[in-house]
């Protein structure tokens, strides 16, 4: 069944997603710095990927059962002119993954290279939009975090390991940066749903079933645990992910994260490494530039028309969905508005007209 | 075929690569550093890997044609507390990076993190052992480099970026490291060589044909390029590791290392993470070994007996080879007393006896 959309104008999206988590306690700075993050992946990501607007529900949910603090201190728990230990307090994971980056950035500026670790923290959403404010900030910006125990670990049927994504974004000369940003298992729950929505079916290194079989069947793989990228590599990684947020920095690891609901206790960490210390910005990305045309001047393989950089379809998405607002799931749009209504928010959500282009 | 194999002692070993090395003129500290890479990694790989003791007869050849340079100067261009730019103008690569994890280890212990970049630099090894390196130390360590442009990128049908693998190490009270170490390819042309030899079929996601197509002939892929894992994931960061090593560091990056014999262009990243930084070393062993048992407690899949660590295959293999010395391809060991008959070298390799266990 297809997806009816809307396309709506950007601006007073930002405008009524910043008042929503203003009234839902959120200071200002905070609230326009978590409206913009999902406004970013709504418009970067599929649908089905789940860190869009739809979000303000979610919160809306998560703060008025007093789950996650809209108001929580960012303790700088130790740091050096290099390294910092934040306990974020249960607050709101993007916005804690902002202000450490925002920090890391800051010791980059003198170090060279900044590192915040985050315990005490919550979903985090998108790597890429954490990566990328250090991309702006002229650095090459690295997030990972842990996550939920989904991922099988190479060999078990249950999982142990969050999908523990990473996001790298660096500058080039060619109007978008490059973003690496995925989960370290092959998909997520939110693209099983969406198969499952849509009535179709998935690969088969998805996901098992409770019993540890190989499916293609979402409904069946739902209650079960994903499959790492690369089978033992991936799991390695997913490990050491964790190994380098939640054991190091004194938060949950493993099964811990997401077993209380009421305090999540997900760990980041948030990387960035100025590229002033070591060549003038201009001269990274004329050398980024001329990477690029290596990997794009390579043959193709027969069913490709063209080799892609890092980031490149999705800044190409961004660019064709943006291009008139921002295309809107309908039951989204609706829920936002009920919502809206419900918290009493004052400001529109202008309405441009149906969405037609299906760039997901 | 069966591969015939012959056990050795250990430190004869170690003697008489590190007089081999000296002779080929190495220091005996950079001669000791290399023939100890070389042995960790004879015992902690199988044979196909291809970075055992084996690589002396290599770096001989490389040696005696000018090709690298093994006194090199290991120059810190320009260095931060946290971070050091260094250029090992084509010096050994095993031994430059062992240098930089050496001087990231100490960064780490004044600011927590600390980082080396390497550029000009040859083939490192393996990404174990210096990532090991600094988990001996104390810290968590993470150790990456880029290549020769062996990986397609995702779409096409020839190589740009290298396999670009990653290791990262730390401690736990198991009496062995976790440690996560791969190339982010399917799999290296050393294991396409090994299949080749035992006259076996490889699976048909680890490389392409000249054309583009899948094959499971590893002579048929043996000219074309591997394959990522995760498809564009592991193109993304093997993508990324270019960037974050030579793009960054002002040396070769995409088509560029290994382009010229005589200059490799290789560049790494060593990084320390202090752990008594954020907790004393014996808190941190027991979290590790916490989440160790998370991991092991899950339910196996179908067809699986256990769950293992991150490195503890490897760790049991260097136990059960080890247990009876260092077992060598008798190839391997026929040409290093070859070799060493050609060098002077005077240090004898003492022999065991045949090596029946077949722990390759």
């Amino acid at each position: 069944m297809p997806i009816s959309m809307t396309s709506v104008d950007r601006q007073s999206l930002s405008g009524f997603m910043t008042e929503g988590f203003e009234v839902l306690g959120l200071s200002a700075e905070d609230a326009r710095i978590f409206a913009d993050a999902l406004i970013f992946s709504e418009l970067r990501f599929h649908p089905g990927h789940g860190q869009g607007v739809r979000r303000l529900r979610r919160y809306q949910e998560r703060i008025s059962q007093k789950l996650v603090d809209p108001r929580a201190l960012f303790e700088v728990v130790k740091e050096s002119p290099a390294l910092a230990l934040v306990d974020a307090h249960n607050g709101i994971g993007t916005v804690a993954a902002a202000r450490a980056m925002k920090l890391a950035i800051e010791k980059s500026k003198t170090c060279g290279i900044g590192q915040v670790i985050v315990r005490n923290s919550t979903h985090y959403g998108s790597s890429a939009v954490h990566a990328c404010q250090a991309e702006e900030a002229g650095c090459i910006g690295i997030a990972y975090t842990n996550a939920g125990p989904e991922m099988a670990p190479w060999g078990a049927r249950e999982g142990a390991v969050g999908t523990n994504p990473w996001g790298i974004a660096a500058p080039t000369g060619l109007g978008f940066p490059v973003v690496m940003d995925f989960a370290l298992t092959t998909a997520g729950k939110g693209m099983m749903l969406w198969r499952s929505r849509e009535g179709r079916k998935m690969p088969l290194d998805w996901a098992l079933t409770p019993d540890g079989e190989v499916t293609d069947d979402p409904d069946a793989a739902m209650k079960g645990a994903l499959l790492a990228i690369g089978e033992y590599k991936g799991y390695g990684l997913a490990f050491m992910t964790d190994v380098l947020t939640g054991v190091i920095g004194g938060g949950g690891f493993g099964l811990t994260p997401y077993a209380d609901p009421a305090r999540l206790d997900v760990s980041h960490a948030l990387t960035a490494i100025d590229i002033e210390w070591f060549m003038p910005l201009d001269t990274f990305r004329a050398r980024m530039d001329e990477f690029a045309g290596m990997v794009k001047s390579r043959k193709t393989r027969p069913g490709f028309s063209e080799i892609l950089l890092p980031g490149e379809q999705e800044a190409r998405r961004v660019a064709r969905k943006s291009a008139d607002g921002v295309p809107l799931d309908d039951e989204v749009l609706a829920d936002l508005l009920a919502l809206g209504r419900e918290l009493g928010v004052s400001s529109r959500i202008d309405v441009i007209g149906p969405y037609h282009e299906h760039v997901l």
